[in-house]
């Protein structure tokens, strides 16, 4: 509960620390990650004590509903669903968040209402930042599920969500948001940091040593655990390649890497942002027709996979970070990551053989989950609205303008 | 602009006039209703200045496409959506409001950045107040596409939106939600009164003479302008009885009255609400069906329709106000009627043949143009948001407390 109600947007919300709720569901579709952390203004930076860090999967049922919203192709193939289903999920989702924040605050051993406030990102199902018609004009638009006003009065919390659409609205990409946090929370005056999120799509936030804010770049990669699930679900019905052990039996079939090499999304220059809309089972089969033969392991299809997820995030790196110098590269470079796929060995080792020169390592070594790193970092954007500070990087997303982010519910 | 961020939440807020907007776009789908209006404390009371109102047309191919997003008849019956279709109305549907307002200041002859903020309903595309299945649990749901957060940042003013969820969280139906102006701007101490909105739906708040807030109930009635559009679509292709005069040059089939009337909604006792989602063309075809031969003038479907419209507010009317003595009968009642179907002169004298001993009239004697209630009302919901009042009435939507509706989007 906020302790007074003038304290909103004003520079008393920095004067205390504030215990914060954060929830995300990613792209990958496989639950919530809840966070229970604590931020303070410690001189001119942001500051944070994790107080506890959970995952929850979604029901089999409402997994499966979510999958078939966001399955689509492209525009011209989209999936019907039923406006019930958008109704309900948007409803329902706010129930599941609920429950989320209601176990992080368990385990952080604080009751629900010591919360300042939740920061929910919600579901995206759909991200569109090309325009489509819409009567006699066109528009662009993201649309993530989950209601921030049904979660306030679930839980009795003010709720700030809804964060992507005002960046959109003001000409960017919408995404990624998270440099924001890495920005705050990693940066280092002598080293160069990237920070990569392998969440179901992989982005980089890259922070060049000592940087300004308004250096900062950040942008989608290409796929993370979205294409590499998807290769062990058709081979294996199994949603997840667990300790990369799948990919570790196998070996790289090296038509089936020209093929996914050939979509030109990983090498396109910055700023631009994908999602399942385009890396997606299709996407797999696409590339998988005339170069993979079923008499090869199906392990290699997942290895393949793999390396190509290393291999379009190293690409990115090296054209646009290194090659054109936007980071001094007589310095260290530190890869700090984040997300699922960190618990990936075949694709972090991967990673480390793809950019040798660079240190590759997880958040953990800074007090972050790297499972929990985008719960946490929606909390965070919910802090810096409710004290009326921006939450884009206009250099990242091609806004406009800085704007204070998201919707906010008092229960 | 807000004169100060310190002012929200507080009573400060109160302590000025504060010039809002308001928006509605209704179930009958056929455009925007915008209002600019200045709200004020008056005493105990809160009193207005409307100083603009306007109507937009909804593009023709927008109005198509969120006629099949929502033409479903039942859960079974779902129609299917694309959910980019979705994803670009929520987006799109804020760039037509922000069109709207700002073609109501033009009207009003004040800036947009004037405003201190707008309040904006969305376009309700489904709801679904019984729970329909939801993983391992049921959800109940209400649905308004349309961004705040993208309208706030198009503007450059706060929005306030999704005012109906909070009510559903709570266990509320999040309908109606105009009982709150209709308490507060049409109340008499010495006459009940009925306040009724002819949209889509057809509503009523009833408010016994001296009443308190809390002996308010209010509930949808059935169909208003929805079954009328429906048959003169269906027979004449016109989107409406224009003047009420199809429906003046027919006769009432009484099989199909009959058919009509045998729908158990209209009598089931309040708390209810209604929608598209049950009077819909497939409710007219089904109603038809046996009771309607081609030889019958079609005049004489629409008349019977605008009749059974009529019927059903003032079968209404009679149970739940007259009949129960919820109003004192020993005093003069007056029907204050707004919404579209007020002009229909064909469905307003059948009002008065059908409740002879009421006055009928129309929000227009009380400065309120009958056309227009709506938007102002939710302006006057956003008013009371920023405020910290409560916007529901829990005797009339069944909600487990008073709540502050909506989220708040700051540019």
């Amino acid at each position: 509960m906020v302790s007074s109600s003038r304290d909103w947007f004003s520079d008393l919300w920095f004067s205390a620390p504030r215990l914060m709720g954060g929830l995300m569901s990613g792209t990958s579709l496989d639950g919530i990650d809840a966070a229970v952390v604590e931020f303070y203004r410690n001189g001119d930076n942001h500051a944070m004590r994790l107080k506890s860090s959970i995952a929850l999967d979604f029901p089999p049922a409402v997994a499966e509903t979510l999958k078939a919203m966001t399955k689509a192709t492209n525009i011209d193939k989209a999936e019907s669903v039923s406006i019930i289903d958008v109704s309900t999920v948007h409803t329902g989702l706010s129930h599941l968040y609920a429950e989320a924040v209601r176990k992080a605050c368990v385990q952080a051993g604080v009751a629900v209402n010591a919360l300042e406030a939740v920061g929910m990102h919600g579901q995206t199902v759909w991200h569109q930042p090309t325009g489509v018609g819409f009567g006699e004009t066109t528009v662009r638009s993201t649309l993530q599920l989950g209601s921030p006003s049904i979660l306030a009065n679930l839980l009795g919390v003010p709720v700030v969500g809804d964060f992507r659409a005002a960046d959109m609205a003001l000409g960017g990409q919408a995404a990624p948001l998270a440099p924001m946090f890495d920005y705050h929370f990693l940066r280092k005056a002598d080293e160069n940091v990237i920070a990569l999120n392998l969440g179901g799509i992989a982005n980089i936030t890259i922070i060049p040593a000592g940087a300004s804010e308004e250096r900062v770049i950040a942008f989608d990669t290409g796929p993370s655990n979205l294409l590499i699930d998807a290769s062990t679900l058709k081979f294996f019905g199994k949603r997840y390649d667990t300790g990369g052990s799948i990919g570790a039996a196998g070996r790289v079939l090296s038509r089936f890497m020209e093929a996914l090499k050939d979509e030109p999304y990983i090498t396109l220059p910055p700023p631009k942002s994908t999602g399942r809309e385009l890396f997606n089972k299709e996407f797999l089969e696409k590339a998988l027709e005339y170069t993979y033969f079923d008499a090869q392991p199906a392990e290699d299809v997942v290895r393949t996979v793999t390396e190509y997820t290393a291999w379009s995030v190293a690409e990115n790196i090296r054209r646009f970070a290194v090659e054109n110098n936007f980071i001094d590269n007589s310095l260290h470079t530190r890869i700090i990551a984040g997300g699922g796929g960190t618990n990936n060995p075949c694709l972090m080792d991967a990673l480390r053989r793809e950019l040798p020169d660079m240190t590759v390592e997880t958040t953990d070594a800074y007090g972050i989950p790297a499972d929990g790193k985008e719960a946490i970092f929606f909390g965070y954007l919910a802090y810096r609205t409710l004290g009326g500070l921006h939450g884009n990087l206009p250099s990242v997303t091609g806004a406009s303008r800085k704007a204070v982010l998201g919707s906010i519910s008092i229960p």
